[in-house]
């Protein structure tokens, strides 16, 4: 996850707020919608821009979805025929992920980020929602067709989905894409667990690139993922004021404000926990490698003394016989034997000295 | 305690908000009532839903109380019978853990969490209480009793349990499963001003994970008892405005307000400490081994000069016997003794350099 | 001064909120009352409390002192004599040690700390104010009566103590008690000062627990003090409102606010030049066994090469006279003093480039 | 990136506020202005100030441009034309670099910071925009002519620019100057990712300094933009109350709003991401460092009981031909293989019993 | 610079808030005063309280200034002329070094420090305003007259000082105190960047005390400046409602606010690049040790089995001419020489080893 997605999509630096660039569209995206009015309820899988225009109409509700990155002329025409402010379809094209809330007159718009789990690490996908009279629009810049489950639950009757009007199905469509974020925080809580078990059994070098990973992910996960927050709580506190939401959606919106502040809530502990474990990690290594070299420079002290000694009796002193002092522990008879004792008792002393400071790994 | 609540409670992503979903519930939750006007009060120990919902009258106070996880049967007839909105018992359901004040058209519905310890660690129950005309509904979702207290209390006649209405309840209730922290805390004090001791007086290594453990958890109880405040704040505010609780118990509730104030104090506190400790203890452990090394490494210095002296007289130019500049040394009558006296000398001298120079343990 | 003062004197869990409860009292707590109007003032050294509230009226000040921990019976009779709230009593009697104002119907009621250096460190003593009309009562649960200064300087007719009501009375103990911080601080700060000194003259290990247990302090001492200044800014806001305080004290109570401020500022500062000082001290000692490590091992190096060039000498293929490659520098007439003359050399020039280098510990 | 740059250009200290002063001005400033009314425009390239003046009506839009530092002349008769408050001027003229919008009676004053990237780091260049009835004044302190981009939009018939009033020009200049942010913060990330890379697979001493001078530059940068936020959302909600912008801009302050906060989020997620670098950095060095001590100390560790082995054999006991006991290793047939053989053994011992440890480099 | 100013000059504590004491004052205070009314002005530099008090009027300025710590017969005297609060007396007198605005009914009262830099380190000199109808009285408790500035400014006829009325003086007096601040601030970015170079380049331990120190007065100088953004922005926010300073002030208050934003800017920057410079001298010094400890270890390693080697041959075995296995190498034609070349090969081998892997200083 890079943080630099801003880069390749901006608009020209100079040119008017509002210009739509061409931008080569890796696969093309698919339009489809769905109207329903009371019990009636019919899918228009293979449908056309203004077709589903057409649809739309105060007391009923249509869904239009567009699934992948539009083109420049899809969103052109888009823009004609749902007269969508210039600045939304820029920041639609732009892919800023960013999330925010835009009132314009005639329509609500918020862009989302929808977090996924790539198998190694968190990827946002853009998810655009326009709310007029009558209709929904959203646009999601992804592969997998998210929305299907809001699609099946439309299928019953008198769900909620049904009974109620476009609000609720922006609120739903919402709170589809704010919970994506649980599954792939559950994943990262079962990562960052499993690193902490490595962390306090075994603490290996590898462990640093990781908890370095996962911290810097989780810091730009949390800078995406925040304006969420704010964005559910401006739906909230205008719910009633600007009247696109029915009162009795209050709750739900409560509901999905709870799961913003929840997605948060985990965020930072995990950022606090990778946080602790960075520095548990530091200390661990560092340790750890304090005992290896105590250890070593414990076997060269016993020896030091000893190798002193056998120096001693290196000594070419001995040739000479001249005089009595001349290294006379040469010619004694059990003089070798003796240097070996003198030297075991030695090494016997050192060990039980550093032994009885704890300076040996065992006690510590 | 696991950050990972979260993980296997949330409604599948995807559903309707506000659906409930068969769960496995390890023991079977119990149910009864007690029903009090003025002087009178009768416990119902074994009763059923529907019997209890016909105690509830305006102007009489029915306290239902739940204890152990309900199932999902008993969910769907509590919503029933008393009229509870769905999100709420979806949140009764999922555990989610984070203490937050529903204000319904029916109904008060606060989430606490009552903290226990359980030994090593403390473990979060969560505890649901809903206030509507006339009764209190509390589900405890744990083992212990802990409503017992309040129970008690309430055979007394003339306390002001019997004297107030089904808001003093709800107080009384809340009163206790706030202060469920006060002991926990407590031991958790008692905990760190152990591992202070230990700190400050032979800092071992297994303190790093103690250390670790600690500061996690402090970090997660902290997250999760924080919103208790803001629950609390809200009921403090609201209290007039909603009519839900009479005039009189305004010190009641500012005093709850104090005691979650307290509580967050002493998690503060404990973190600051335990960081401190955490500083402390690394730089402890570090003091430590750089004390073993620096000794370590003196003793090779003064031996290594006479492992040099005892080699110079290993060397074999003595055998030429044609110069006199052939180390004459070793033919000195005191030759051997005299290279003993230089060796001596200079350890001495150097272990007398190192203590004036502060270099040897003991004086630091 | 430990964190855990909340241990021995909270009430009972689960009994109701303000329960009194027998708490063994040390020593007896000794009442007093001065009732002043207008040029008229009577001290009553030896009076009980129903006496005491016999002289309380509407246009005289009657200031009632308690010195020491009153016991359940006095706080008992206190309550029903100036129908004081038992939440209030409660606070009395647990210690809590949080400073705050609440405000009843017939009184005013604040909760002071009064920090009072001990000879080792801080002790917190509770101070409690009750004012109602016409009336002031105190409770200073401590030895020493700070509340002299005050009564001394009472006994001056004309003072403005004595021409303003119970309000100046109120403020003026609040004063006393805030301003008992300062000589407390002046010697935390003379501490401080110390311990920097001997931080940057000759870091010794000591410091180490001496700034950790500073630290330590000024944690608890700040949050401890921190709701003082909520407590005075309460004061002032609601001094209109209220009509407990006349105008002309507003600034009286700006004063006693810039005080706090005051004290916050300089536990803050305090605080982080404690935190500054921890790193340094860390830095220097690490640096100071840097050194010696440093120092250590240069000599060790410079006598390794010098041991090798002996242990050559020391080969005996000098014994193989048959070979003119066989160590013929032990044959050569100045060969001995040539080897002392090319060791001198190396350790001069290892001597030298260490120098330049500048890893010689004199330069830096 | 100085910090400094309020040295140069600051108001001598005691000087009435408002004075300009005669600076050495080192290249000469360029004034042009463009006007416009309708599908009227005219470029006036080569123009002097009063004839500018003559241009401004109420009806059409009057630009006047000035590239360069102007001197104090040029500044003196701006201030006397177009009636501009000498604070105004004296913070043209002081370069003081922190970006403000200032209300007088007739004018709007913003200053804003432009961001250039220099091929080292970053520069920021001044840019002041007044704004009276009729009339918009730019002032750029830099070489570059970074408004063209504004010019040649113009150039159209039918853009927004033509078809809005001064206060649409007045916002695309700062559009124009708040985009230029973008293309540095890009180059910034790259050179960002460079580093992480270069971190994360061969950390080199260079990196440290780096580091160090993109945090120094972050930290500069960022509070020299920062304030750009404030200026939008004063000019946001201000827009309807001073009647200085028509309602339907509001969408784009929006846009210029949401551009700022995307700027910053991309500033803090730098700079958070260049802190974590730094403790990586810190913590692979000294890891690769001990890695190397580790690896030699094992050397030596392995070598020190064969150099004493070695010693042993080296002792002169053998010369005493009178004692069974003296060193009778030497007469053995097979002594010195044998004495080989032991230390190839200690050796081999050694080895595996630290790669069972895992202390060779190879398996962390 | 301590930060214990509030220990010698505070009121005992106990005695009356307002009370002056007897303070041994090192240097007399100086009085004169200004006297101007349109194009007349007239200077008093000898005039006593009383006569200063006379020139006072409603339709004048008298700017009455006080150089150097008054004592305490003249405060009581400025008190009773001039109807002055005994706790802004107090203030004065205490040096309380806290800048803060108190509105009295009279006058408006004013503290500020003035920062001077006094050759080490900085000094903050109390400078105190107070503001009635129709005088300012200013009192510099320090040695150099700093206000001759504005006095000089004052003596032309129709400059702004002399066109307004007691505000503007009020005004420019506080302008001047604040605009002390930059030629302190810049002096101290100077030693900063000299610091910084100093590190970059050849990091010395004397820098560690030095970068303690500047954090040090860096947290202290702040503190102690922070309040002043207040006070101006009160003054601000206050200048309608209390009709002190007339409406065409309020861009020149606005201006001296961005002095104290400007000034608090850059003290926040030199403390976060204090910072980071700790960080990154920390580093340093420990790569360096780190440098040196790792060239003395690996000479260590080159000679540890060099003298292994020439131990092997120091072993006495060649003296047992029965076997010949016993160190037959010592009786080789070439034995020596090829001993030399197995060593100087296996040095060559270490070299380069430790070349290829990078370990020598050179490469990183």
């Amino acid at each position: 996850m890079g943080f630099d997605s801003h880069r390749t999509h901006t608009r020209k630096i100079g040119s008017a707020p509002g210009t739509l660039i061409d931008l080569p569209v890796t696969s093309p995206s698919r339009l489809w919608a769905v109207h329903y009015r009371g019990e009636e309820m019919h899918e228009h899988l293979d449908i056309d821009l203004d077709d589903a225009r057409a649809l739309v109409s105060a007391d009923s509700v249509t869904w239009i979805h567009i699934q992948g990155q539009p083109d420049r002329r899809l969103l052109d025409r888009l823009g004609e025929v749902f007269d969508l402010h210039s600045l939304a379809l820029e920041d639609v094209q732009s892919l800023v992920q960013r999330p925010k809330l835009d009132v314009y007159q005639e329509q609500l718009f918020a862009i989302l980020n929808l977090p996924r789990w790539n198998g190694e690490g968190v990827e946002l996908e853009q998810f655009n929602l326009f709310m007029g009279e009558g209709y929904v629009l959203s646009i999601h810049a992804g592969e997998e067709e998210v929305v299907q489950a809001v699609r099946r639950r439309m299928a019953k009757v008198r769900t909620r989905l049904r009974t109620h009007g476009a609000d609720y199905l922006f609120y739903a469509l919402m709170d589809l894409v704010v919970d994506q974020a649980f599954p792939v925080l559950e994943t990262f809580g079962e990562e960052v667990e499993a690193l902490e078990e490595v962390l306090l059994e075994r603490p290996s070098r590898d462990l640093l690139s990781a908890i370095y990973q996962h911290k810097r992910n989780l810091m730009i996960l949390r800078r995406q993922l925040w304006p969420t927050r704010e964005v559910v709580s401006q739906l909230m506190r205008g719910a009633n004021d600007e009247e696109y939401f029915a009162p009795d959606l209050q709750p739900f919106l409560q509901d999905l404000y709870d799961h913003t502040v929840h997605i948060m809530d985990l965020l930072e502990t995990y950022r606090d926990v990778v946080a602790s474990m960075l520095d548990v990690y530091l200390s661990s290594v560092s340790n750890r490698l304090n005992d290896i070299m105590r250890v070593l420079t414990m076997i060269s002290t016993i020896f030091i003394p000893l190798t002193f000694i056998v120096g001693v009796y290196g000594m070419n002193f001995g040739n000479n016989t001249k005089s009595p002092w001349a290294m006379p522990e040469l010619n004694w008879y059990y003089g070798y034997p003796l240097v070996w004792g003198v030297m075991l008792l030695i090494a016997a002393a050192m060990t039980i000295f550093f032994r009885r400071k704890g300076w040996l790994g065992g006690s510590r």
